[in-house]
């Protein structure tokens, strides 16, 4: 997997949060995915596909984090994980995969998208089958660190 | 969402478990889901993209189903969740979804497949951001009950 299709996931997901959310975030020192540990507790999920290219790409937050980002968004209090911080959640996947992909696109990596998933519970564990490295990029933000993790078959 | 979407994942879950794991079940009646619930703790979960299709399809066993339906499949006695375990149930996912793909494909409704992911931990919840409806399918089996959850959008 190369870095080419990496960037455009970081640069969308610094964006969506700027622009949506108004949290500034930087992404730290990537690393491989070794084991299942669980990186937060509500994790937005979504699969990639094209005719020559497969992927998955999970962002996990923990409680803390998601709560005070959907505040930022949505302009309200939130304490508890709702549906709407479950839905907001997707939507954030979305948005950044969405516009990854156009720029991945643009360089001739075609894929679509597939219905986004959130998964919420303490210590819930992920783990994508593929035969290719997972690479998890920490995040930094005011508000909390959290983790986006992608995979990419050809 | 039509049920010729839905029936050869239907057949196809029937037909692995029978011939990989020696078990029989049938499926039940189809429900709406309404809400996220979670149905089980341990759930395959596999993301479907095309041209003019997306979806989204999980299936999630309880603890104790997983582990005996992994006892037929390996041969050997299992008592906890393990990595063994985990990439079993991507996949199961990975077979139903790859069978039912060429069946669907003959008629004309031609998506490609994400990588699949394994979600475990108890009380987890999983939820697809689908504008359409998510049908979920019980089946009743020797090792006892699961369910499949299947959302698609045109």
């Amino acid at each position: 997997m190369k870095v080419e299709y990496i960037e455009p996931f970081l640069t969308s997901l610094v964006n969506v949060l700027s622009v949506m959310a108004k949290t500034t975030c930087t992404a730290q020192k990537p690393f491989l995915k070794k084991d299942v540990t669980s990186y937060g507790d509500v994790t937005g999920l979504i699969g990639l596909a094209g005719e020559h290219v497969k992927g998955s790409l999970a962002i996990s937050f923990p409680e803390k984090v998601i709560l005070q980002i959907a505040s930022r968004m949505l302009g309200e209090h939130f304490t508890v994980i709702d549906p709407t911080i479950v839905d907001m959640t997707s939507e954030i996947v979305n948005m950044v995969v969405g516009s990854a992909k156009s720029k991945l696109s643009e360089n001739g990596h075609r894929f679509d998208m597939a219905i986004p998933s959130t998964v919420t519970g303490r210590n819930h564990t992920i783990t994508h089958r593929t035969q290719g490295p997972v690479i998890v990029v920490p995040f930094e933000s005011e508000v909390g660190e959290f983790f986006i993790e992608v995979c990419f078959e050809s």
